[in-house]
């Protein structure tokens, strides 16, 4: 991998050679020795650890030592960083991660679960040794945002982050837009076809997106990573005709992580649930399996960032990155500010937080069923900015389906007016809310 | 501004107090002690330069030393880093860069014709004395485009890199799109809103966009950075009809500057131009004054970048990125590669470049004139996708407007096609070619 000029190599030990293990292999045998001409010394690969060790991965392992546990990488004296691609916010990718903090070793990690659940204690152990924990491919894959938030736009207050952290569930709104199929179906050809996971609620409930945004929060605010304090909604409820009358109603519906302090002051809202994202926009324009954040700093305004969230290919170039930067010496506090400076993270209050909001409803064709609707709206003050009412067959058993959008107000607001509409014997089905973004 | 924690100040002198001096000190007073935490050091501006000292610039500059020649910054011992906001690639910028560099004093500067015409030696100068050159404003503004090519892409080859870099090009022909006004019209107007200069030719003309080009392809291929082998055209003859045109066949006309290798291998293309962009790309949906950068890794696919890229706030919000990363003591070579093994720049040959075409024709009605087109095109083997004939009156003086769409072939044999078409008599103005962009 290329001759270093003077300054000693630096040593990897790779843990875990799933598709982003191997696929940083590739990278350093495509191009390290460019690397080492860049940094004035060579990136080498010493050590090696996975289940299977005789496993045709379509790359030369053979030159590197092979450890069956893991956690023995954190131990050897010729590894300088360890890379963590096993996964598992605990278990063994938790204890080889501390155990090489713990040894002086930096670390570099793809494992979000890892970083937002125990990313406070870790940032304090390896800022006690003055080593990196770099996790750029924690976060939207190939899009480097952590960089781009620890460095690029840290001149700024952040006033808002929030972005399409999951590339399944962008896959899969964008199938059933372009198909008009329902969710199942979509999701069951997702996972034929390698895009979604045999057990898909990580991804589907939002708990991926999920500990992307709790990082995401902690470098926007300075906040310790707060995992337990993010609403979480997964877009298993979304229909095909949602996303149609979406659509009609000019808006795609995206999964949106997003994190912003609530208007009232309370503290910040972390929440990742469907949302309706205006046409015209750059978010609104993220097809397929691609990922995307926006930034608003009060200096630099919105900074938009698109690209591959996952894959071999994306994220082995964050992981690599990461290495990039140890061999160069550049290394920071894990989450911009100081591990032990980390403010705790206050929930805000959700029902403070002001918007617009579609709601769908499935009303009873007998006379008043509207005026009950209307009547609840009236009680909370909310008023209606459009209505769509679906002619799909009287049937007295289902009823029609109503769509609302309503003008801005509060989030309370419109939860008790729709509590009220659902306990009327008009509604037939339990109504439905959805956030308008306002990007 | 804080005070720093062991580690000793980190003192600016401030070349050029116009509003992205002014707003490098505004960020400084509003984050300083945000930074001074983070850092473990404070910044501090310590002296300043400007052509006029009395005038009321909205900041507090009373406790900074004042040099009425920016040059002599350069030679101050409290100054670390010159910050070079005069502008112009040559002059005083020139020499008070060299003398900062020189001097061993690392330099930040938001200087695009400087860094475009002097980058390579500069480079070679600061790395010479192992001081920073940083340049992240000169591009795009409030993008972290530089950081992200120099890092976060920085373990991918790229195979091509291109933009939208000019916001007031992007102004003009949002407006013209929206309003189907003229360009000297939108021109007019938006030079007294202040979006464009009173001489408006680096802007329009396409020179700025180039500047900054230059720039992201020494980054892109590892190459000196080379302005003179750029193929610039402005947007000076783009039309309100060929902007509707192009949207009824699913395009933005757009300013893209691009740098890519030649098909042939015979080397690289520089080049600014109208472009036709494919609607539903992101490229396309970048409005106003945004600007936007894309690359192709080898690795990471495509990254997409947006934000704005001009103006007090997002300027300055780069200039201190730049600042903060040498206080972190993050330096590295100025283009990626060490400046004295950047390779020098081989301009491909354009005629071999491959795409598809727009070309609108003004021709005579009288019979024979469309024949003339369809033999020109046959005599190069390009064959036409779409073709657009306006029903404008049958002026037998202006003729009838005529646009063609081609499937792809060589630029060589367009251009050869329609400089046959030119010559025939029934073509009564000069037929225009616009590329189509392949994103």
């Amino acid at each position: 991998m290329g001759q270093g000029k003077g300054k000693a190599p630096l040593r990897l030990g790779i843990a875990g050679l799933g598709t982003v293990g191997v696929g940083t292999v590739k990278i350093l045998n495509a191009h390290g020795a460019r690397f080492a001409e860049q940094l004035g010394r060579s990136i080498e690969v010493t050590a090696v650890s996975a289940r299977d060790s005789n496993r045709d991965r379509g790359v030369d392992l053979s030159s590197f030592a092979f450890e069956t546990d893991a956690r023995a990488l954190a131990a050897r004296d010729d590894v300088d960083v360890v890379v963590e691609m096993i996964g598992g916010s605990d278990g063994i990718a938790l204890e080889l991660v501390e155990a090489a903090l713990s040894n002086g070793k930096s670390v570099v990690t793809a494992n979000k679960a890892l970083v937002a659940i125990h990313g406070t204690k870790l940032a304090k152990l390896a800022e006690q040794k003055g080593v990196a924990l770099n996790y750029e491919a924690a976060v939207a894959g190939g899009i480097p945002i952590i960089k781009t938030m620890r460095e690029g736009v840290a001149a700024n207050g952040i006033n808002r982050v929030y972005g399409i952290l999951n590339g399944t569930c962008n896959y899969i709104l964008s199938e059933m837009e372009s198909t008009g199929r329902a969710f199942a179906n979509v999701l069951a050809d997702a996972q034929a076809k390698g895009y979604a996971e045999a057990d898909p609620s990580f991804d589907v409930g939002g708990i991926d997106a999920a500990h992307k945004l709790a990082i995401l929060t902690a470098l926007a605010y300075g906040t310790e990573v707060t995992f337990d304090d993010i609403e979480i909604e997964g877009i298993e409820a979304i229909t095909a005709d949602d996303i149609q009358t979406a659509l009609k109603l000019g808006y795609r519906i995206k999964l949106i992580a997003q994190s912003v302090p609530i208007e009232d002051g309370s503290g910040i809202e972390q929440r990742v649930s469907p949302a309706l994202v205006p046409l015209g926009t750059p978010m609104a324009a993220v097809d397929d399996v691609f990922n995307a954040v926006a930034l608003e700093g009060d200096f630099v305004d919105r900074v938009f960032l698109e690209g591959r969230g996952a894959g071999e290919g994306p994220t082995a170039s964050a992981v690599v990155a990461d290495i990039l930067d140890i061999a160069r010496g550049h290394i920071m506090p894990t989450f911009s500010t100081p591990a032990d400076k980390l403010k705790p993270f206050v929930a805000g209050n959700a029902g403070a937080h002001e918007g617009a909001f579609f709601v769908r409803l499935q009303l009873s064709d007998k006379p008043g069923g509207m005026a009950a609707v209307t009547k609840a709206f009236e009680a909370e003050e909310i008023s209606i900015a459009g209505m769509n009412q679906q002619e799909k067959g009287h049937d007295p058993q289902t009823g029609v389906p109503v769509v609302i959008i309503t003008h801005e107000c509060r989030e309370d607001a419109i939860l008790r007016a729709v509590e009220n509409i659902a306990a009327n014997p008009a509604s037939l089905a339990a109504p439905r809310i959805i956030r308008i973004a306002a990007f």
